[in-house]
């Protein structure tokens, strides 16, 4: 069965294998596979490490974001976040319920975000300290680039929080060149196909300070001091261990494939794919050619009775494919992950089977619903 | 090597095995798996299903434990935590970060709790509405058998918060038969013998209330909701879903074993050997053999120079034993877990290598530091 979903994706059997041994986190023969992805994973944001920390947490992408607020926006302080989709949403919540003001700043979720937008929203409001970005939005498919919003905000004097789940390893990103990003959040089950249990903060360590998150598990303050306390030789708690290890060998296989730009590559030649195989089809992908990212492709619903999510899904499970079975669109639609251990081969493949289900299913008007 | 550490524990082949596979843990075919370690979980603990949960947290425990106080106690509210070691000052610490008013009761590591001292110390606080405790001390090897402590809090009116991390699957816990437990706490990679990367609160439903958490990663009334909105068909976030694979074949065995009472007999079989052994070899167990769990044994470090104890450490991993490189105890010591896919005749060959281990070390003196 070959995963076509945004996260967790397909893994390659290396790393997988990798999963399968047992692991005393906190032996010193933990301490080079520890060493060795949070070095590789700050390579691939080109950080400095004099300024710069790769900072774990133990979970998914909603801890580590939550994490990101606390740990950087006093209780009581202002975030801007650009509701592009669901995962600015997810933003927004987690910093209200946390007790940081959120300032929504409405949006449309299958273009880019509009620097102009949010350079006045900034202007409106002298005390939003920090902007919420969501690098790869997944429920639409669409990439709101930080390298042009976030210089907007470093103009505006403020700072970033960069929900780069759906985008790290695979999309390009520096943070060096982008002093006004405090902090860049992914996982490991995405664009680094990896496996679930563990997130990373790629923090400014400068900007992190004690008694601000008012949680300890979230304090990446904390982290940070405790990673500096015996040199990065052990987790803050029980890590992952195995999650670790696969990573390590994901991380490794990154570099082979010749780093985020060959990953990129791939990506975009699996949505390229998968895009002209839907019109070809007679399907009609959700997001204009232009703003379609490589990271998900949602295609319209067809306006055939015959039509059910569910169905298509069986239909194509029975083909060894497995897609999505929710989408996140304002209208119907199903949602095809382009990221993974997958080539466009495989993605023709699943073309040709997404035909043969939707004649299965005797779905003839394809247009959209 | 086998892991001789008080978790993540040694587990067996069958489950590190079934840890290798893609997950796709949206799909309805995860759902058997998550509806199956559910069950198994929360039989072992006797949960009256019309009143408990079990609620699953992606992370360790630490984060489960702050989830349960936050979810729990209200922000200002009052936990009493009597301080009987490191884990005891873990949730203490983690309700204070929180927000929350801990109150603590001293108390000595090495004895179990005294029910007298914390019924006086609920008389002398009607505004105390939570006890912390913690069932297996780890940092001592000590049971605070809480059948005995939360009779007390029951009879004074209050509430538990259980943190059953070292205990859940092997020491016996009866949730029905103990109404004032609001919320029992653990992990996968203990006793359960899975891996690390998630953790679980069994609460009393009707204790979760909305908004009380502060917090929407660690909000179990959210937690709740979510599972039953969709008859806890999928995970709130992204789980670690291999980890869960690995803990459902881990639980598998855990019953084919003989459940608590077989798991229970093995550890406690492995912690006399050892306890004899430690005994045997002229050094002395930190902990009196009346007061002595069977979950983690400490043993006092010899007096002679010649110790060090990361020299014994190493010694060991070179005879295939891997033990703790630190110690909780107040003064020196090692420590050596019982608990995971070990045998009373693992502990023998232990108790060899480790009276090897010193011979070849020069250690002559072996009586207590």
């Amino acid at each position: 069965m070959l995963l076509l979903i945004p996260g967790p994706v397909a893994t390659r059997p290396e790393v997988r294998a990798a999963l399968a041994q047992d692991i005393a986190p906190w032996d010193p023969s933990f301490r080079p596979l520890y060493a060795e992805v949070r070095a590789r994973v700050a390579a691939i944001a080109n950080c400095d490490l004099t300024q710069h920390a790769a900072l774990p947490l133990q979970g998914c992408g909603h801890f580590a974001v939550e994490a990101a607020v606390r740990s950087l926006i006093p209780p009581g302080g202002k975030l801007l976040v650009p509701m592009c989709g669901s995962y600015a949403e997810r933003m927004a919540r987690l910093a209200r319920e946390a007790g940081r003001v959120v300032v929504p700043l409405p949006a449309p979720s299958e273009v880019p975000l509009d620097p102009a937008a949010l350079a006045a929203a900034l202007a409106a409001d002298a005390e939003i300290s920090h902007v919420g970005l969501v690098y790869s939005e997944t429920s639409s498919g669409v990439v709101h680039d930080p390298m042009t919003t976030a210089d907007v905000v470093r103009a505006a004097g403020r700072r970033v929080i960069l929900d780069a789940v759906s985008a790290f390893g695979a999309l390009p990103f520096d943070m060096q060149a982008h002093p006004e990003i405090d902090a860049a959040i992914f996982t490991a089950n995405k664009c680094l196909e990896g496996m679930p249990g563990v997130s990373f903060v790629l923090a400014r360590s400068a900007a992190l300070a004690a008694g601000r998150a008012g949680s300890w598990s979230f304090d990446l303050y904390d982290v940070l001091q405790n990673g500096l306390k015996d040199n990065w030789g052990s987790f803050r708690f029980t890590p992952p261990a195995q999650v670790m290890a696969a990573l390590r060998t994901a991380l490794r296989l990154h570099e082979a494939e010749g780093g985020q730009p060959a990953r990129l590559a791939r990506y975009r030649a699996n949505a390229d794919t998968l895009y002209d195989g839907m019109l070809r089809i007679g399907l009609r992908p959700y997001v204009d050619r232009a703003h379609q990212g490589p990271i998900v492709l949602n295609v319209h619903a067809p306006a055939d009775p015959a039509w059910s999510l569910q169905g298509f899904v069986d239909a194509l499970k029975a083909r060894g494919f497995l897609i999505s079975n929710f989408y996140n669109t304002t209208t119907p639609s199903f949602r095809v992950g382009c990221i993974g251990a997958i080539t466009p081969s495989d993605m023709a493949r699943f073309v040709a089977a997404a035909d043969a289900a939707l004649t299965e299913m005797g779905v003839r008007v394809r247009a959209a619903a």
